[in-house]
Order: structure tokens, then sequence, then C-alpha cells
């Protein structure tokens, strides 16, 4: 029988594949082409029936589909440790906010290709993004083989990047098109927050998503200081507010979330909209435990993000699902809340249909895109090895990820980037601290 | 002018000393002879004063002392993700007891040599240990050259190990001799918890302890159901039943704490007792939040450490300390509580001073013992740099672990371990689990 012909054929793998039966293959072999997952099985078979001109060794270690961050910053990769342990008041206003006054299209283009090095290094494929210079996020994420939904952030006050709101939606409405078909990068609308967005922003900001038919994203319910905000201005909560504005919808990704009240939860779970949820941010700026298992009882898509590197201090994944299983234990009294299987979900299916992407990826299933990563699961911290989603959440660490690929491209083999010159990145982003330096 | 002999010159590193005076020398490098630092400074005097026998270059890494993992099990890593997610009592009746009392004395032994390995390899340099057959986890960290208290676990029914509780003290008595003197290797009493001894065995411990002039190590406080079992047994807490039985001083180490009231807290520090804090087995188990920025005010020492692999799952401190210095700021809604540098000094000088070695380990200064490690700060994740302390705790992973040095011996070097025959422990270890498997 003559073999098929196909680009890439991943080898030797314990597949995850977390699809609707939870099928788990032994000693699998995935092969791709043209950027799509053709057929999954056992490998022997999987050899017999491919000819692939790429061979990746997943050396018995676990393959599953990559991981997406549902909210960060990229490029405050360039702030990380600047200033930590402060009032909030006190960071923003004092170090985050005036370095980001020098911001410059460079400066984001370098923050991000670093973060997409950092991302793709701890087995990130896709992210969604709010910042500043967004079509640099855009660039970068494209040059680094990334899957990216990016937006530039929106509010009342004048921007650092395109001065007035007008220009900024303007702006967003050309990225828009800039961007539309593409198969990696794609651009959302994207209001920063309740209380620094007018009802009449968010009003055209949703009508802009519609007219393009794209996603919506904005900080939402942070913590109780935003909420006291929108209070006193408008005599409702966030989520209220944006659901008297008509804004909730299953169109909406919904960052942080903490503070809610059992109507935000109901408002949230019968609008269909999306949540990002950010363990490590919430912790670090103390704005509390976002109510998540309550979510995903009302069945809301609770998806899983780091923020930015200011917040956090890093873009991992791996610890954002330990964190993220852990806490939510203690909160609730009960150590069968948020199971490994649970938070898996969240960091690969959830985080997919956050992105508008659930019949592309967060499934390793044939049809959809091989965004895939190997974790090597030989290292002490991961032996023995009873339950592999067990580790995957509780034991595996962003430093065990051995390949990743994205959109059947191999963007990292055996730790090495394939498509980011990491030692020219790093020196450029190393200059630009130096001028930040306090 | 004549060169200075010496064993090992660590050289070009940012050596964040932990001194009293927070001294940070920057291009430092370090002296070591006979296990004990000689002398510290710039690099480039150092290196025309010693003439050394080997030399670890830090690569402009940050070096720091030793991390002290000051509570866990380390035999438990032949129980990692073996059950999960399950209540309490379920985990423990069905899971983890029926597998210990299968355990052998070349189970814990091989289960030991695996903890001291991941240990090693994530920049750990002393831990204090509690378990069944302690003598095999006394001989793997004499083996891999750890430092280690060690200390058999003793309740009021019968032990896997020993048999009854004469055997288990007869038994502790025998290890603190054997081990007498011993540079590496030290022995403490370790009673199991309130609600398994009875307080003739605290009070036999304790004077075992003060007889030998060793440590007592005991879980205290760690969740509500043990301080009702306690209060029900004892009409009084578990801090005040211990304070009651005379055996809460200086020579105590307390693992958890989690549950306390003010008296509580108040009792631990006016009896000098040091505390081990867990954070992620606190979550993980869903014990709570144990008040450690209220201890810390009251001036207890409170150290860090990582439980078993059974409630973890890792032995990993750099995980502990980023978990440990967010997960405070949330429950306080305090970003400024738990700062950095009060946290990578629970993970170092807080140990060394929770195991009777505060003259010894714990700070990079002339005459203390060279327990050492390098950080490479090169990583993209690490990048860029503003301040190292913000850095190991909210940036630094276990795989940026570059050389360990324990008692002046290079255990090891660019991440190669040079003590334990690494690929037998973990042919070893699956070979158990094999057996373990459900």
């Amino acid at each position: 029988m003559e073999k098929i012909p196909c680009d890439l054929l991943i080898i030797h793998g314990l597949i995850v594949t977390l699809d609707d039966h939870g099928t788990v293959v032994d000693d699998g072999s995935i092969a791709v082409t043209l950027g799509r997952i053709v057929a999954l099985g056992p490998s022997e078979e999987m050899k017999r029936r491919f000819a692939p001109a790429h061979v990746l060794d997943a050396r018995q270690g676990v393959v599953l589909p990559g991981l997406v961050n549902a909210h960060t910053h990229a490029a405050m990769t360039l702030f990380r440790g600047l200033a930590d342990d402060l009032p909030l008041m006190d960071w923003l206003h004092h170090h985050i906010f005036p370095a980001e006054s020098r911001l410059t299209e460079s400066w984001v283009y370098w923050g991000s290709l670093l973060a997409c090095a950092e991302m793709i290094l701890s087995g990130t494929t896709a992210f969604c993004d709010m910042y500043l210079f967004e079509h640099k996020v855009a660039q970068a994420a494209k040059e680094a083989g990334m899957r990216a939904l990016v937006g530039e952030v929106l509010y009342d006050f004048p921007s650092p990047h395109y001065g007035p709101i007008e220009n900024g939606l303007r702006f967003t409405e050309e990225l828009i098109q800039h961007w539309r078909g593409d198969p990696l990068i794609r651009v959302a609308v994207e209001p920063h927050a309740p209380y620094t967005c007018s009802e009449e922003l968010y009003r055209r900001c949703m009508n802009l998503a519609q007219k393009h038919d794209v996603p919506m994203v904005t900080h939402l319910s942070e913590n109780a200081s935003e909420v006291q905000q929108v209070m006193a201005r408008y005599g409702r909560r966030p989520v209220a507010h944006l659901a008297a504005l008509g804004v909730l919808n299953n169109r909406l990704i919904a960052d942080h979330c903490v503070d809610l009240d059992e109507r935000d939860m109901d408002l949230l779970a019968e609008h269909g909209v999306h949540m990002a949820h950010n363990p490590e941010s919430n912790l670090k700026l103390a704005s509390g435990f976002a109510p998540v298992p309550q979510l995903l009882r009302r069945g809301v898509c609770v998806a899983l993000g780091t923020d930015g590197c200011a917040s956090n201090n890093n873009l991992d994944l791996f610890g954002e699902m330990a964190t993220c299983a852990k806490m939510h234990k203690a909160v609730a009294s009960d150590p069968t809340t948020m199971n490994a299987a649970t938070v898996l979900r969240m960091a690969t299916r959830a985080g997919a249909e956050a992105l508008g992407l659930k019949d592309t990826i967060g499934q390793i299933r044939p049809g959809f895109a091989a965004d895939l990563i190997v974790v090597d699961f030989s290292a002490p911290h991961l032996t023995p090895v009873y339950d592999p989603v067990s580790h995957l959440v509780y034991a595996a660490k962003a430093s065990d990820v051995l390949h990743t690929v994205i959109d059947g491209k191999v963007v990292m083999e055996n730790r090495t980037l394939t498509t980011i010159d990491l030692e020219r990145v790093l020196s450029q982003v190393r200059a630009i601290a130096r001028l930040l330096q306090p």
C-alpha cells in the first residue's frame, strides 16, 4: 500500500485529545498537512500509513492542544518586575502609566516578540491581547507564527498611541480590515473598562464589533474599587451596567470578573459572555478570588489568562493552571473543587471557545488546526506518572514543553525557537529596559 | 603577591547575600574552602587573590543562599499524582494510607533520592523531613550531599515501620546517636499531630528532644477539622493544648498552623515557636490560608515548605515563593503584603533559623557553610531585569537554577547532578509505581 504524504508526523506521544469523548491515545501519532490535523492513531499504524516530510518525536511525552492565553498585554514584558508590592494607585500612577507614556511602536514590537518567545517556550499557542500600538503586536505574533486575537485599547481619554478616541475607533476598523482572512491574526474591538469608557463608547464599540462580526474584549469588575466607582457614577454594578447598555452577549470576552454578586453571575451566564480568569494577577494585585466554580456551575465559558507581566510576572499558563486548581479549593473549603480536568479544559477548549475558535483549535481532532504541544514527562518532578492530566496541571512546568506547533508549523523543536531570533530580541529589550530603569 | 589556594571559586554573579545589611555584590565572586565561605567580593579582586581548585561561572546570574524546605515528606514523591481532587478522608483512607501500608525501607530510599534530585535541581539545599523508615531518608540525603533534619513520625497507633510507639521512641534515640556530629544530617523528634498523639507522647517527645538537645517537629492546627477534634477531646484548641503540655518552645517547628485564632498566634510568638508555612499544600487540600502576615508582625519565625508530593505535587520552592507572595495579598486585600524580600527571607534565613542552623546557613557570609545556588537570569521569562529579588520570587523558575553547592560540594553543575545516578533512581521509582498503579 502506498504511503500518504503529509507535512508533519508527531510520533510516540500519549495524546490527550481534549475531544468530546475525552479520548486519550497511548503511544499515538498525529499527521498534519497544510496546517490541519489529518489523522491520529497508534504510532505503528500511523508510521505505516504516512510518509511525512518532517517528524517530531514526542519521546513518550504527552501531546495536547496548545494552551490559550485568554487575556494578556504582551508588550508589558518590558515592565516585568519594574515595580512590585506597591499600593495599586501608586503602582499605576507612579510606575506603569509613566512608563507607558514613553511607549513607541518599536518598544511594543520588541516587547511583544519577547512575549511570543516566552509563550511558545511555555506551550502557549494562541493569545488574546489588549494594548497600545496593537498593529505591532499583530506584526510580532505573525512573525513568531503565533495565533492571536489583538485589539487596540480604547478609552475616553487621549491615548499615547492614537490620541483622541475617534482615531482609536478608526484605527481599530483599519486593523480589522488589514488582517481580515489571515489564518493566524484576528482583530477585536477592545474598550478598556466600565470606569474608563463612557456609555456611548461601549455602544459604539459593540456596533463596530457587530458590523465586522468580530469579538469585543473588555476588563470587567476586576476589583471592589471599580465596582464602587461604577456604582457611584451609574447607580449599578459594572456587569449590570454593561447589560443595561446592551453590550453583554456571546461576542464579549470579559477579563477578570472578580467582584461579582449573584445577579452579575446570572447576567454573564444568561448572555453567554466568555470570561477570562487571571488568578495570579488577581492575587498579586490583591483584587481577590473570582467566583469561578459558581460561574462554571452556571455554564459560563471560563478561559484562563495570565494578564500582563507587570502583574504576574510571567506568561506561563502551566503555573496559572496550578494556581487556579489549588486556590479555588481553599476558597471553597473543598478539595474536589476545580479538578485537574476542569482546569486543563479552561486552558485549552474554553480558551478556544472564548476567542471564537472552538471549531478550529482547542482539541486534537482531524480537521482542526494543528496547534499542539509536546510535554516531556521524563523529568524527576514528573516521576512517576499515574495520571497525565493531573501531572499537566499540578506538576508539569513551562520548561517541560519540548515542541510547539502552531497552524502546522513547528515554532519550537527540542526547546529551540525556529521563528524568533531570541538573542536579538533579548538584546533589544535589555536596551529598552536601560532607558526605563528607575 | 602569592594567591591563596581555595577549593572552589564561584565567579561573575550578582550576589544576593541575605546578610543583616542586605548586601548585594554586583559581579561578585565567592571563595570556598573545606565547605565554608572564606571570602566574597568583586570578581576581578577575588580572581587576583584566590587560586581555586575548581571554578563555577555564574554567567552574570544571581548567587543566593540555597533554599530551605522547612517541611516535607520526601519519599512521598512515590505517590505524586496518585490521587488528587478528592475529599480529604477519601484521599487519606482509600489512597494514601493503603499505599503507605505497603512501604518498605527500599521504597523510602528510592523515593527520597528522587526527592533529593528534584530539590537539588530546583535550588533547595536543605530540608526538614517527617516520614516512615527515616533512616533511609537520612541515607539518601547523605548520599545526595543534601543537608537534612530528619525524624521518624511518631503517633499512638502502630507504625508500618517500627510497630508500637516504644519502638518508635527507641528508634528515634538510636537515629539521633547514629548521626550525632554529622556535618549534613541531623535528627529531630517528630510527634505527628495533636489528634494522633497523646498528651503523654508529646511530653515524652519533648523530654527526648531536650535530653539530646535536638529540635522537635509536629503538624499543628492544619485545618478546621483538626481544631474540632482536639477541642472535642481536650476542650482547648491545638496550640493552647500544646502550650498546656509545656511543649511549646523555640525547639519546636510547627508545620502548617493554618487555623489559628489571636490567642494561638500570641502563644506561638511568646514561646518562640518556628513555623513551617506550606501555602500550596494548604490550598490543594483546602485547608485554608495561614495568617502569615499576622504571625510575622508578632515576630514569629515563619519558614517555607512544600509539604509532600501527594499534596502539592512538587518540591519546588520557587513556585512556593511565588504562591506565598501572591496569595496573602488577596487574602489581606493589600498588594503591599508579603513583599518579595520578605518571602525570599522566609525561604532562606527563616528556614535556616527554624532548622536550628541560623549561624551555619541562610546567608552568604564568610564563616557560613557554602550552601548556595546560582540562578541563570538569561531566559526570556527573566528579561529584562530591574530588581533581582523581585525576579527570584515572582519570575524565576526551578529550571533556571544552574549550579547548586552544599557544604562546599558542587552537587549540580550546569544542571547536571553530580551525586545522584538519576537514570537509576527514575527507573527504580517507575518500577515501584507500577506496583502502586490503581
